[in-house]
C-alpha cells in the first residue's frame, strides 16, 4: 500500500462510518480484533514490516487506527457512540501482539479516544474456543489490565455462560460489560432471566460451535441447546414461547436421549398430558454417556435444562426402566407416540468416506464407541479407525491413552476430526492427541481386521500396508435404532381403530446426526405433531426480487 | 428410505419437472451424474445396499430412475425433452459403477426412454479434470459404447477445447453433441468462431479449473483466459466488444507478460496506438516460464491467443528485448504508461502461513522457483518448502524429482498444493508426487536453513526436528518488481508537462496473484484506464428487496 492506497482506505472506512450513522446506529465500532481487518495488520510486527511513519514503533503501527477512529469520530459526532474492538493478544508469543507488550502499548496510547473499548484474543480460533478447550471467562487474563489504562468503559468476550462468572467478572472490575454471542444464541432472553432472578430457566451454551460450524459452511446457524435459532423468522418459532395445545392428544415419547427429552418438554410446554419412557435408569440417552468422554461434561446441560423444566410440569410424567415394545405402546393408549430411540454405532466399518463392509469386523477384537461408552477397555496396541469425522474419533482415542494404551488413529481424512475445522476446534484437537503420545496416520483407509494386525490402504495412492495392533475400535457411522418404530408399522395397521393417531420416529432413529439435530427433530414434532410431507416447502422463503442497481 | 419416503421423493421430483416445465424450459434433465443426486446413489451397488425391490440387482438399483424419468415424461408431455444424465463410470474399479459392467446395462435396460442421453463419468473430480491430468476428449473410452446401445442422441464433456478434437468425435461416431461447460467460459463464441471459420480467434480453455475455484470458494467466477468473465452484466463488459477509444492517447504498455499482453491486445482493439515493451526475447512473461513445467505446457495459450490477436493489429507494434527505465519511458512521449514488469518470488521465507523472514535463507544453497525455471539444478537431497499452497510447489517438486534429484516437500498446510483442492485437482496433485517418490512432510513450518539440513517445526505441537538436505527451494510468496513504477513516481513528478496524461501499474507488479488476475488486471486497464479509486462500487451490484414470501 502506497500512500494514495492509505488515503483512500481512511476515506472509504470514513465513508462506511457515515453511511452507518444515517442508517441510525447508534454504536459505531472501529475493528482491529480477530486478525482479519486491515486494521489489525497494520498493529501487527510480524505483518506490518513498513519502513515509513506506518511501520516500526508502535506509535507509528497505532497511526492508522489512530486516524480512522477520529475519523470515525468526526463523521458520526457526539450522538452516535465510536466503540473500537482490539484484540490485544494474538497467542503467539513473541511472535505476535501480547498482552503483556504492544498489546498494552496499544491500549495506553488510545485510551481515552474511543467510547468503549471491545477487547479480545486472536485469532478467531482463540478468540471462541469451545468447552473442549477452555474454560469460562478464559480471555480474562489477557484483557484484565484494560480498565487499568482507561477510564472508558470496558467490554470483553470469552465464552461466559453462567450469570455466577459474569456477576464475578464484573464486581472484581475485570470488565464493565459482559460480551456474550453463542451465550444468547442458546438463550436470547438470557438477560431478562438473570433479571427476573430466575437462573435455572436459563437454557445455558454449551460451548460446542455447532453454531460457527452453520456460519463455516453457509448454512442456516443451528444450536445444539436452542432449536428454534434460524427458525424464528421461517417457521415464526420464538425462544421461549409454543402455542398452547390444539388438540386434547395423550402423547407417549418413547427414549429420553436428546430428541425425546426435547419432544417430552415442548409437548408439556403446550400443554399436552404427556408420558415419557425411558428403557435405562438414566435420562439423557447418548448425551448421558457421551458426557462421560474426555472434554465433554458440559454437554450433560442439554440434559439438565429439560429435565429441569420436565420436573416442573405436572402433565409430563416419566418412566425410568421402561422398556417398551409395540403391545406396551398400544396398552398406554396414548393417541400420539413419539418414537425416539436413538441410534447405534455401526460394527461392520461403512462410514462416510469407505462406504463398504471391512473384511475382519466380526472379529471379537473388534469395538465401537458404544462398547467404550459402556466401559469396555480394549487391549492395546489400538487402533481407533475414524471414518466419521467429528470428535468422537478424537474424544475415543483420548479416553483409550489416558487408559495407558498405545492408540493409533487412522483416518482417511489428511486431518484428524476433520469436520472440526468447521468448529474451530481442529487444530486444538490434533495438538491435543498428538500431545498426548497417540500416533497419527492420516489418509488411510481401512482393508482389513486380523487378529493381531490391521490393512490399511493410502488413500492417494491406493499402497497397502499393515499396522500390528490388538484390538480395533470402528467410528464410523451410526444406525437408526429403528426396531421399536418398524413393529408399530406393523401392528398399528391391524389395531387402527385403537384411538392411535398417529406415530412418529424422531432425532437418531430417523436419522443420525448431531445432538442438535435430534434436539431440533423433537421440538419440531412438539411443533407440529401431525405436520404431513408434502410438496410445499415447509416455512418462509426469503423471495427476493433484483432492483435497479 | 422407506416406501413412503421414496414416495414423497417421487412426488417432489415430479412438482419440480412441472414447475420447469411451467417455467418455460425445453429440456428435464433427469439427473443421475457425479455422484451427487439420490438417484444415482440407487444405482450404486457400493451405496444402495436395500433388500427390497429397490435394491441388488441392477434392474432393481434402476428402478427408480425409471420411475422418475417416465414421471418427468408424463409432466412434461411431448413439447418438451426429457434428458437424461448418468455417470456410466465411478472410475472406482470394481467398488463402483463401471461402463463396462452396470453402466452398460444401466442404458441397455433404459436406451430408448430418455430424448437424450447425457454420459460421463463420475465423481466431479473425475469429471472435470485440468489438463495437468487429463488430454482433451479423456472421457472417450468410458462413453463410447453409448451410441451403440441406443438409438437417442448422446451428448458427452471431457475437457474438450479444441475443434478439431470435437469434429472428431462427432466424425468417429463416439457423441452426436458436444458438451462444454469450461471451454464456454473461457470463449461463449467458440460455436460461432468455428462457423464463421476463424479457428484461431477462439481463446481456447486452458484447462486450469480457476472457474471451479470460484464455485467452490462462493466468489466470482474467473477465468484465466476470459477476463469479461462475471462482469458480462455488472461491469457491462462484452466477450467480444469493447467501445473504441474516447481519446488520442499514444499507450505504452512496459512488460509482455499475461497482464502487459491482454492491455496491449484490448488496448489495441479498442483502436488505440500501442507501443508493447518486453525486456527479454520472449513474450507471455510468467507464462512462457511456467509453461516449461511439468503439466502446464496449455496454460502457453494464455499467451499465444493474445500474441496471435496483437499480430493482425497493425496499430499495436512490438518491441523485443527494450528494457525500460522511467528516462526512457518519458522519451517513448506516449501519454499513457502502463507497467507491467510481473514479481519476483521471495527468496526470505516469507510466505502465506509464515509470515516471517527465516534465518539461513540467504545461504547459497537457498532457490526459489525463479531459479529453477532459469535452468538452475540445485544438488539433492532438495527440500521444496510450499507455503504458497496453490501449484508452484508441487511441479518444482516433480521437475527436480524428474532431474533424479531426492526430493522431500514440506508444507504447513496438511496437504500438498490445498488450495488445489478448490481446483479439484489435490488428490492427484498428492498421488503424482507420492509415485514419483517425493517425501511429504505436511504440517511443519521452516525454523531455519542449514549448510546441510534443515530444521522444521510441527505446526500442532511446535516440536522442532531436523531433515538433512543440501538444498532448500523456497515456494513461499512473490514481490512486485514495482522499481520502474517507483521511479516514474519520482521522475513523472519533476516531468509534470511532457504530454504524460497518466502512468498505472496492473498485473503482478501491483498485486501479485494468479495468471487469470493478472490478465483481469490488464483488461480492466484497457477498458477504464482513467478510472480513479472513488468511494463508489465500481460495478452494478445486484440489489435485492425482500417481498412476501
Amino acid at each position: 500500500m502506497d500512500k494514495r492506497d492509505i488515503a483512500s482506505f481512511r476515506q472509504w472506512h470514513r465513508r462506511a462510518a457515515r453511511l452507518a450513522k444515517q442508517a441510525g446506529f447508534d454504536i459505531v465500532y472501529v475493528y482491529a480484533g480477530h486478525d482479519i481487518t486491515l486494521l489489525l495488520e497494520f498493529l501487527s510486527p510480524r505483518i506490518n514490516t513498513r519502513s515509513d511513519e506506518y511501520g516500526g514503533s508502535v506509535e507509528n503501527r497505532v497511526r492508522l487506527f489512530r486516524e480512522c477512529i477520529e475519523e470515525v469520530r468526526d463523521e458520526v459526532g457526539e450522538t452516535c457512540a465510536v466503540a473500537v474492538r482490539l484484540a490485544v493478544d494474538e497467542l503467539l508469543g513473541d511472535k505476535g501482539i501480547t498482552s503483556a507488550g504492544d498489546g498494552r502499548e496499544i491500549v495506553e496510547i488510545l485510551a481515552e479516544l474511543p467510547d468503549l473499548w471491545d477487547v479480545n484474543v486472536s485469532d478467531w480460533n482463540n478468540d471462541s474456543m469451545t468447552s473442549r478447550f477452555a474454560e469460562e471467562g478464559y480471555q480474562e487474563p489477557y484483557v484484565d489490565f484494560v480498565k487499568s489504562v482507561t477510564s472508558k468503559p470496558v467490554v470483553g468476550v470469552g465464552r461466559f455462560t453462567s450469570p455466577d462468572t459474569m456477576v464475578s467478572q464484573i464486581k472484581r472490575g475485570v470488565l464493565d460489560f459482559i460480551g456474550a454471542a453463542r451465550p444468547a444464541i442458546a438463550d436470547p432472553f438470557l438477560p431478562n432471566k438473570i433479571e427476573q432472578n430466575r437462573p435455572e430457566d436459563i437454557r445455558e451454551c454449551i460451548g460446542c460451535n455447532i453454531c460457527v460450524s452453520g456460519n463455516n459452511l453457509f448454512t442456516p446457524m443451528r444450536c445444539t441447546q436452542n432449536p428454534t435459532r434460524s427458525e424464528e423468522w421461517r417457521r415464526g418459532w420464538h425462544p421461549e414461547r409454543i402455542p398452547v395445545k390444539d388438540a386434547d392428544d395423550h402423547v407417549l415419547v418413547v427414549g429420553a436421549g436428546p430428541a425425546g427429552l426435547e419432544a417430552a418438554r415442548a409437548f408439556g410446554q403446550r400443554g399436552y398430558d404427556v408420558m415419557l419412557a425411558e428403557a435405562t435408569r438414566d435420562l439423557g440417552g447418548r448425551v448421558t454417556r457421551e458426557t462421560t468422554l474426555p472434554g465433554l461434561s458440559t454437554w450433560a446441560r442439554v440434559r439438565d435444562w429439560r429435565t429441569g423444566q420436565i420436573e416442573k410440569m405436572p402433565n409430563v410424567v416419566v418412566y425410568r426402566e421402561s422398556q417398551m415394545n409395540a403391545a406396551t405402546v398400544l396398552e398406554t393408549g396414548c393417541n400420539l407416540v413419539v418414537v425416539a430411540t436413538g441410534a447405534t454405532w455401526r460394527r461392520d466399518g461403512f462410514g462416510r468416506t469407505d462406504r463398504a463392509v471391512v473384511p475382519g469386523t466380526d472379529r471379537s477384537n473388534v469395538y465401537t464407541p458404544d462398547d467404550i461408552m459402556n466401559g469396555a477397555e480394549p487391549e492395546g496396541p489400538v487402533i481407533v479407525f475414524d471414518d466419521d469425522h467429528y470428535y468422537m474419533g478424537s474424544v475415543i482415542s483420548e479416553r483409550l491413552r489416558a487408559l495407558g494404551r498405545e492408540v493409533v488413529l487412522v483416518t482417511p481424512e489428511a486431518v484428524v476430526s476433520a469436520f472440526t475445522t468447521y468448529t474451530l476446534e481442529q487444530s486444538r484437537v490434533q495438538a491435543r492427541l498428538m500431545e498426548a503420545g497417540i500416533r497419527i496416520v492420516a489418509s488411510h483407509s481401512l482393508v482389513s481386521i486380523g487378529a493381531d494386525a490391521t490393512e490399511l490402504r493410502c488413500t492417494y495412492t491406493d499402497r497397502v500396508s499393515s499396522i500390528a495392533c490388538t484390538s480395533v475400535v470402528l467410528v464410523t457411522a451410526l444406525t437408526a435404532n429403528d426396531g421399536l418404530y418398524a413393529d408399530l408399522v406393523q401392528t398399528a395397521v391391524a389395531d387402527d381403530d385403537d384411538g392411535l393417531r398417529r406415530f412418529v420416529r424422531i432425532g437418531d432413529c430417523y436419522a443420525p446426526g448431531t445432538i442438535a439435530a435430534a434436539v431440533w427433530s423433537g421440538h419440531r414434532c412438539a411443533r407440529a405433531p401431525f405436520a404431513e410431507i408434502t410438496d410445499e416447502v415447509p416455512f418462509r422463503l426469503e423471495r427476493v426480487e433484483l432492483v435497479d442497481g
